[in-house]
């Protein structure tokens, strides 16, 4: 007899973040698409849209933000807790622009009790377009 | 004779906000408005639509940041010279729903050299949701 | 009889810096004076000596950092809660030099659940030389 | 007949590490010693003293990032071309006592044009006590 299935810490980041894409209708309607998730790590990539640029082509930074916003909140939600965003920061690197596919890559830099920071960089075909630091915070209350 | 028209400090802001606007399909496409801009000020409203949330209803926060980031532009270009985000971070102070209507007041806290710092404060019915302080540099080539 | 003394607010912002300031023999160290301090404020003052400066009499950022930090502490703890830094950001505006007389002044921006926003402007004569915001969490544990 | 010598990458850090170093009283007078420098990197170490400390033996914040800025600066400064710090931002993880001995490792994330993103994480030990984000600028004026 099985109480509790005891799951990997790769199969938990796994089912995690299956359980957060289901649910994630804004990082879906804006195009994105989970490439990887591992404990403490994910990647997503999104085109840019000409609904995301301004009349010179320029993606609009809330987009960029959003990208690297959704790859670091399947990163530090990766260990089955609830964890939410607290604060971030962004810098913009370079332009981005329309038809632009870009990457976000979201790496754990350090976890203490319940405060995480993560380090997530934005990349066009290899080259970076934005660096961003976001601090997480586990709940009180478990999502099991 | 009269070789340039000298506009009030007043007029170049909305000047500045009209050409602007114009071209910033992005801030159109998620349906901001434009309320007031002043020199050094600006403020936004945004209304959270249902692709703008996840399957809790909760706003997705580049959502959030993108409405600051809209606001602090538009602040840091309203001396007629053209000024790009350098840096921003945003705290999340509460969060946002389905339907919430936003506003974000970004407002001048110093300008040296070419450079800004732009306070944004994101409020729905007068109560704080998120703290951003962005950083601006006005680009060489002047856009007059 | 009276159990318990009723503070007013800005007592015990008074209170409440005086047993800090008894403690903070860093501070003290360094030649800070503690001006001024009301709920959600205080002002501080320092005055750079030449252990504080490079060869070329330039002021070392930590310590311009250090003087943001304790006015951030003050006002934090101005509640009679003891607060704690969680992290902070500062902008280095203009180079600061030995002899000079610096000024911190810390604002409450926002206060939420546990938590703290205060932005700190540094002045010389009056011109800025740094803005710092910093964001503080209270412990569980009163200090009364 | 040689008009100029090439220093190898490794020469010019190690070269203008000891210029900085030479010139940096502050650095020196708060203890610190320069264990490492290569291109985009340094490492420091610092003990922390009892004027660093309040009454609770607890290390001033000012220190901590004080430590933290200067491996910032020396990493930054490690192409032979003189870069200044624009802002900073740090994240308190864990408190700091009387006699640590503190290491700042200090790495370069990206660099673009005249600007630099520095990555510093503080240690007492191995465990880490601070992480660090750096952003530095290149003056136009070289001192190659």
């Amino acid at each position: 007899m099985v109480d509790r299935i005891e799951l990997s810490a790769q199969e938990l980041a796994e089912q995690s973040a299956a359980a957060m894409w289901a649910h994630d209708a804004a990082s879906q309607a804006m195009g994105m698409a989970l490439d990887s998730v591992r404990p403490g790590y994910a990647r997503l990539t999104m085109r840019v849209r000409d609904d995301m640029v301004n009349g010179h082509r320029i993606c609009h930074g809330g987009f960029v933000f959003a990208l690297a916003d959704s790859a670091f909140a399947f990163a530090c939600n990766s260990y089955g807790q609830t964890a939410v965003a607290q604060d971030c920061d962004i810098v913009f690197v370079a332009p981005v622009r329309l038809g632009d596919v870009l990457t976000a890559e979201a790496i754990e830099r350090h976890r203490f009790g319940r405060n995480g920071i993560y380090d997530v960089t934005v990349r066009r075909d290899g080259e970076v377009v934005a660096e961003f630091r976001g601090r997480s915070r586990e709940l009180r209350d478990r999502n099991g």
